[in-house]
């Protein structure tokens, strides 16, 4: 059944960030729907951030693109260049090796819905833009930008 | 500027169909923002679809993983095991080599709005359930089964 059933979609609250990376994003909640759907070329999540949620800490890729659209409420995309309001149907680009970091930040008191798509590239490594702390699709573990651990 | 200018994505019209199986796409109005957005690795998206109209001619991919997602209306998703509703909001995913075709289909009398996602493959071979066409990416034309031309 290619439909996807929402609600049977395992629901993954935060994010797998250390210590006090963690904070900002411990409220957001993550559905895997491409994985449900038995997508492998790309993944599309459905989000829900509440008030005063961040999607992530703010970051590039240095493979992968990167795809959102709002579908409910409002989201402040931030970013170098500033930072640029989302509504409801509004859709933001990243493709990779940008080295524009850039997280979405939800200001508003109501929680808003998103959906984030990306491709998957084992060689891709995310760099961090405001924190000393990166990963790669290798290892998958958040580390120092030297490569130590936290 | 990450945030797609939807309004200056440009509009196509219609498919590129031969006669007289583009005439159920003829409405179908596709806004590629991905590639507006500089993105490659994968393919977004924004249509509208009139009362009556189709996504497509129903039709499987060899390679590519596919997903839609209803931002406005309702869409009938037809494919071998019959019809299936997707509301707004609602998601459906089609992994590349199902073998099972699938397209969409408006039958309220308002316009449906929909995002379709869909990976790039080089080797990718879309073939048609109902009728007598299938493509090849490397190709680009819409050829009978035995590959010779419309």
């Amino acid at each position: 059944m290619p439909k996807i059933d929402i609600d049977a979609v395992p629901k993954q609250l935060g994010s797998g960030y250390p210590a006090p990376f963690d904070r900002p994003c411990s409220d957001r909640i993550r559905q895997r729907l491409g994985n449900a759907g038995g997508l492998s070329a790309f993944g599309v999540n459905l989000m829900r951030l509440p008030p005063g949620g961040w999607s992530s800490q703010r970051h590039w890729h240095s493979h992968e693109d990167e795809f959102v659209v709002v579908l409910e409420g409002e989201l402040t995309l931030v970013e170098d260049g500033g930072e640029t309001l989302l509504r409801a149907g509004e859709c933001a680009a990243f493709p990779g090796n940008s080295g524009n970091g850039h997280h979405l930040v939800n200001r508003l008191g109501e929680t808003a819905v998103y959906l984030e798509i990306g491709s998957r590239d084992p060689a891709d490594v995310t760099t961090c833009s405001d924190i000393d702390m990166m990963s790669t699709n290798a290892d998958g573990r958040f580390v120092h930008k030297d490569g130590s651990p936290y």
